[in-house]
């Protein structure tokens, strides 16, 4: 786990030019100020900042996050460790757990877009997705602000923010593939698969988006980019038929015994730590992602 | 783990009488010899003996396993690191094994009953026991030896050992809830089920017997002690449960993906261990188990 006050490391490639040598690029490792610093910093005066083709100076991002549930809240402790600000919305009122967590929270989402963050993270549930982005005044928010999502189906993610966000707004698509039970004391090797769907090359949008994916390389992520085509195939094998085992257990309402192998312990956490989602996790994997009927098929075929 | 060269703590129960007090019974903790020194002490005349009522000396037992299949070879290792001398029969020919491994290997049944074990373990298939057990020449063992069995189905096992098994022998049917991948490491914390059937009390053969469960103990495991048919009740929910939910996932071929979670992981893994074991320990585990039909209901019932 990185604490908040450590230095962070950034790479960042910069032309590299030699006699005796054709143009190249090398990678430099730099050191960027811990957080306290870079706090101080973006009270200064913009044009102090170093360009950026040379050397990243990272100010802290604003993260807006829509929809303060567990998973939103899971990631909030992880985007204050790393020194960003962490502002909310939710449809419950959470203004209690904000106020004792550090979190600006906002009663709904115009509050949150005219608060201008620099990435608006929808963390909202599959089934509810789509009313909340149809619901973004966009007009409050900055035009280069990156729109982003962690559903956990992405095709349909994906689809959406094209058809909704304007398009000078960017979007980032992603899939933390662990929660806070898998993550609970560490993030190091978990899988996080993104997709840059759109975001403008050479630009600020372009650098606040490394910013935020770095959120999660520096917690020791195993980086997955990935198309979201490409994660949902994947997914509906991998997720789709974790939950479906863990919903079968979990109707059987099995109890441990003073005899219980590891197998069955094993089955029988994963039981408890998937089903904790609910089912709106469960009827938007399957609602969602194309390919988890044939999967489903699949399973009562082979019982 | 316990190497077979450290001291192994025995538990006796002694009377203790003090004139202030009224009779009652004290816990000595009494070294024992370690496995080399009692081996040498095999050797000598047996008057030499403590009486056993006030002090154990344990010589090693020596241990026929009926079956040396991955789990017969698999307790026969945990027999020998705590000093035992391990013989073997098999339907197929292991002699290359055993003579790699320090087990006397025999050809067939007779030849190993002939050679007068302590304790006969029977380590065959749930399919192929009642074969083995009607197949033992009873009339060459000592009539105090201890038949045992590590079933995963325990009335069945006890049914027959009471059927066939002449009134003198002794009847103890076990069941390590654990196999090579969970114990791999350690047998710390891993439970070890037994039911003593039929053991004569205050005899050479109850402390044979105990001396066989110590090396469960000794290895760390979790000793619960408990009637075959509460195990078999037990175990259709747990054992069974884990076994069919490992052959379906394993009749769909799950494959690897590059964004597994771990609880997928979880799954696959167990799969892999659980399958491994071959469908002959799920036909038995669902044919032997009176309960286990009733959960295989139930599964289907609840998709």
């Amino acid at each position: 786990m990185i604490a908040s006050t450590t230095h962070k490391t950034s790479s960042v490639t910069v032309p590299f030019n030699h006699s005796n040598s054709t143009a190249k690029s090398c990678n430099l490792s730099l050191q960027s100020l811990p957080y306290k610093q870079t706090s101080i910093i973006a009270h200064m005066d913009k044009s102090l900042e170093v360009s950026t083709s040379t050397i990243k100076q990272e100010l802290p991002l604003k993260i807006g996050i829509v929809g303060l549930g567990a998973f939103g809240q899971f990631l909030a402790k992880a985007f204050q460790r790393q020194g960003h600000n962490v502002l909310g919305t939710s449809r419950s009122d959470y203004s209690e757990y904000c106020k004792d967590n550090g979190i600006d929270f906002f009663r709904d989402l115009n509050g949150l877009c005219e608060a201008q963050p620099d990435v608006l993270l929808v963390c909202s549930s599959i089934l509810s997705t789509e009313d909340v982005v149809r619901g973004i005044p966009f007009h409050k928010l900055r035009p280069d602000t990156i729109i982003a999502d962690v559903l956990s189906v992405k095709q349909f993610a994906k689809n959406l923010l094209l058809d909704v966000v304007p398009s000078d707004f960017g979007i980032l698509c992603t899939h933390p593939m662990f929660g806070k039970f898998s993550g609970k004391n560490s993030w190091e090797g978990l899988r996080f698969v993104f997709d840059k769907v759109r975001i403008s090359g050479n630009s600020a949008q372009q650098r606040k988006c490394e910013q935020f994916l770095n959120i999660f390389q520096d917690e020791g992520c195993e980086m997955v980019e990935m198309s979201c085509e490409e994660h949902d195939q994947y997914a509906a094998e991998s997720q789709f038929i974790t939950h479906t085992v863990a919903r079968i257990l979990s109707n059987m309402n099995l109890e441990s015994t003073p005899i219980d192998t590891k197998g069955y312990e094993t089955l029988m956490q994963l039981t408890k730590n998937t089903v904790s989602h609910g089912s709106d996790l469960y009827d938007g994997l399957f609602l969602y992602n194309v390919n988890a009927i044939k999967q489903a098929s699949s399973i009562q075929y082979k019982y």
